[in-house]
């Protein structure tokens, strides 16, 4: 199978290789780079010296990439992928997008909080998360692949959600993010000095994940939800934790909570249940697919507290993306993606 | 004023110990610790060699030291305390108590949240959160000095209780903390390889500091509450961050919430408003006795979100203490506390 | 093939469980532990939930672990390998130990660094550092898998020593090591808040890799060597860094000492030439088994300068013990250890 | 006394801040800043709010700025200092630079190593290592603060060149430091997640600090030296570790020594000796003007290992010029330097 990557010098891209350049079935076709063209990508990431050393083109080739590959990796900041998608899709090969731009079945919801037209409407992408949308993927010629913060917070909700044993208006999201999440891109917000021996919220009532994140939780409730989410920035490279309030609906039980969780991943290999009391921790998931849950209820309050844990650059980007390509093209969902997290 | 420190070698003992030594009206009479009894605290704690370099002694001296202090602050294991605070005020010296045995006005909350019979049931403690309990912390003998997590998250939390702002029972409290809250006792919890580039939730439903924080805003708030209290450890040595949710009640305004903290606030040294829209970061309090609040409104699901900032060893533990001390004695209550946070 | 592990829930056994679980010719047969027996060695390490859950039995079972494997990993401390490597072999199975036990040729160093009598004197061990021993490693029954110090170190001085380029005497070595190397076993010096935010040299003039460094250069040399060794700690989890000086003989050329590292590891996977003027970084080695190599040529003092980089758990422990496996047992030098470093 | 800061935004200026505005004998009359004219510091460093909250001038002030001023401290970037430095001594105002234009008696070195001309040749400054130069600090109308780097090496060699009891053809200095020296400046080396989990070398043999560190133990020595320096980056934010290897002269004691550290520095206040075997850790000094030092004797290799720790914002830079500050106006050396280290 033939794949590129488009925009392969950030974090999202470069972890692609990392994942792609071990993938038994994939063979790496082009990676491009609009600054850095004709610098092979070990020079930028030195790491893959003697591993994966190939050149950066640009996206003037973009058709002759697409027609090359069975599918093509959108690792651009959002707004770029649009254009991007449309050349490929028409050269008949697959989109995996891992910006926003086809992560909204509703384009007036991204071209509110993104404020920017959206100018590939006739597209049809299918949001990637996987384990909840595997039916779709499978069909898929675009994947909207889901934000970091989106994919733990969804697949912790998501049972509780989908078997209605939740008030709906009750969910509140307080979520923490390693620094890799925000870019390689310079910033304040990212100097070393700045976030080290630190914790900070940012983007209250404002991040752009909500909209993702009510947009699947409303499909699966099938009205529409309106949540509360924070993200916060902790100085760890990878990794994300979110914590998930809400409040059960008169009468649910304990059982019924751990039997939604269940019945809904106990098949599912990427989704560790830690069950009723268990604590995820973000390193056991760090370089790995994995998103840890466990749950907890406080019959003080009425509350379900949620947690899961994932690989921000792994399951809530780049993994999920070769997850995603696995399903479209048929293959074992798992290949390339066994390796075992990275511990301590 | 003549002051004396039990159980010294901890964190919180030593944080004392930086604050009080350059503290102009305060001269250390004696330190101690049973494990240690005989060594100079600078073979402890080297960054302290030439600075303050005297013996530990132990507590078999309590009533001589009791009797040649104004004041004694102990720093021992919650159980602990009571037996020493007995023989303290029984010289007529104050107590400044940094664990939890006289935190709780109703000694039977404590018995149910720590399992321990209080023995000191007689001693009349006033909780020592300075900014809401000054009037009686000025005539008081014993003072449970709060928790941590509780100082951070009561002081976002109060104006909006007292003013009756948010409704009580959707009280949510998402907090982060530095390993150095769980002190200098080895632990594969506060071990460097486990807690490194990790972040995780522990004691959901269950920490000890839940109804201590629930006392201090029933009490505002002039009825029984129960809150979610949700706490974090994070890869930082000092901090606490505390992100506090809740419902605005119908009909209040943005303005109204704004009044709140500023009414009660202003005037406070200690704490730094960043207003509405503000983000507190707990690297800008390190060192100091600073909490900083900054408030956020969410129209689409009527919730406030108030997030506040210390440092756990100093307004979290030694630092309210000493501005306990200096306010019992009708010191000027910044005195000794007036250094700029450490950054970056 | 089929592999055990002795004291497997140490960071070393526990890496090896990493690697070994996705080699492609191992199969694990049994791992052990005294403190834990009959625990999985999931509850102790849940990053290996649902990925390697098997139980831990004890070593009074080693005759028959022995018997049903073809090589045994030792992850045991110092001391307590050579009883357990003697039974091993008595059964004709390969032994690989990670500790000291069988690092030495002449044993009389071992017992004057390590303060205990060497009870295997009959064992004829290869010293494992894969690239200068590979030879005996083939035929070897029992390694000695190298230290982590002295693998980056070595490798870094090797050329220089062997084309005898370099004054013997001049050998400086600096370097700085994440707290993994220390272990999982509780001690202030890898608790969190003491070591984090902070530096510090150790075991000056006396850490017990510098015999190992030694024998090893001087088996090049053919002469004996004494160098200068100073081990630091630095707040990372993985990672060696290894700065080496020593002063250039008389009239030796820069293209010399290029030649010369050039000439000895062109052909070594598992060692990347940064070249001269090359810095490594210890990230661009995390979770792989490379050992990065860069230096430089200071024509104002004669001095050259070498570093090298590697990840302790990895090249300095147990990825190099899985090379050793490998070529001991003729397969493919590079099989289970051909994942990309985890970055960033 | 007034004292004024051209340059109040970067790291070094705002740590002067933070030590001026609490020192007994001084007043800030004016900060500047090219970039930020106008804003207030607190708006850059929200850590000073309510604490010193002055709004930022600029440099075409600068002749009044002197004329309000005893003295101007400059934290320009090198090159720029020199300009400001002329019109601030025609004023009859007495300078402390922080960068490295005034620290080389020699101009000819300056313009070597910087690649600059040097613009105030005629100004004669004095090299502000305090407690090496204060008879000439005491008089001087410009100081060259010295380097981070320098001040902590320096220190730790000078007992051993002054006393002539090292090889001075044999002195290496490896040394870490952390991120803030590399100051507030956007810069891939500074970028979080490059930097973090990861330690490395940089400028090897031609670090701008090795001319520094040669001037000054040349003079000790008196004749010229050549040193290898190389410097290191390591993931904490303040803290200099400086490990210096020598080779002791035939015949020279432990005692001897120990008797030139001792008779050297015995009556320095911010030097704290840990003794022979003492081993620095840069978290004792965090905060404080305190240089630690340490040395051992190695008899297998005849060296001497001299290990010194220092804040590199505090005795590396701005707490350095604070202590010359109290000199050159005959105050108490310690005034505003007395606050204890911040640990953990």
């Amino acid at each position: 199978m033939k794949v590129s990557i488009i925009g392969a010098t950030g974090y999202t891209g470069e972890e692609l290789l990392r994942l792609l350049s071990s993938h038994p079935q994939a063979e790496i076709v082009a990676i491009t780079s609009e600054s850095q063209t004709g610098a092979a990508i070990s020079e930028i990431y030195p790491h893959l010296q003697q591993f994966y050393d190939n050149k950066l083109v640009n996206m003037h080739q973009l058709d002759e990439i697409a027609a090359q590959s069975d599918v093509v990796f959108i690792a651009l900041p959002h707004g770029h992928a649009m254009e991007a998608g449309k050349k490929i899709v028409a050269k008949g090969t697959k989109v995996i997008d891992l910006g926003a731009d086809y992560r909204f079945s509703d384009t007036s919801v991204y071209e509110k909080w993104y404020k920017l037209p959206h100018t590939h409407q006739e597209a049809q992408p299918v949001y990637g998360l996987t384990e909840l949308y595997r039916e779709q993927v499978k069909t898929a010629s675009i994947i909207g692949n889901p934000g970091c913060y989106t994919t733990a917070s969804i697949l912790a909700l998501a049972p509780l959600v989908k078997h209605q044993l939740i008030e709906l208006s009750s969910i509140i999201i307080d979520a923490k993010s390693g620094v890799s999440g925000a870019g390689r891109s310079l910033s304040l917000n990212s100097h070393f000095t700045e976030v080290f021996e630190s914790v900070k919220a940012y983007n209250i009532a404002g991040h752009r994940h909500t909209p993702e994140i009510e947009q699947a939780l409303g499909e699966l409730a099938g009205s529409e939800i309106f949540i509360s989410f924070t993200p916060h920035l902790i100085p760890i490279a990878r990794g994300i934790l979110s914590t998930c309030y809400s409040t059960l609906k008169a009468g649910v039980t304990a059982a019924q909570v751990d039997e939604a969780f269940h019945s809904l991943y106990q098949e599912e290999y990427f989704i560790r249940l830690l069950g009723r009391g268990g604590y995820p921790v973000t390193k056991n998931t760090r370089g790995s697919n994995y998103c840890d849950i466990g749950w907890h209820i406080d019959p003080r309050t009425n509350r379900v507290v949620v947690v899961s844990a994932i690989d921000n650059l792994v399951k809530g980007a780049a993994g999920q993306a070769v997850q995603n390509m696995n399903v479209m093209f048929g293959l074992d969902e798992r290949l390339g993606l066994t390796q075992a997290p990275l511990y301590p």
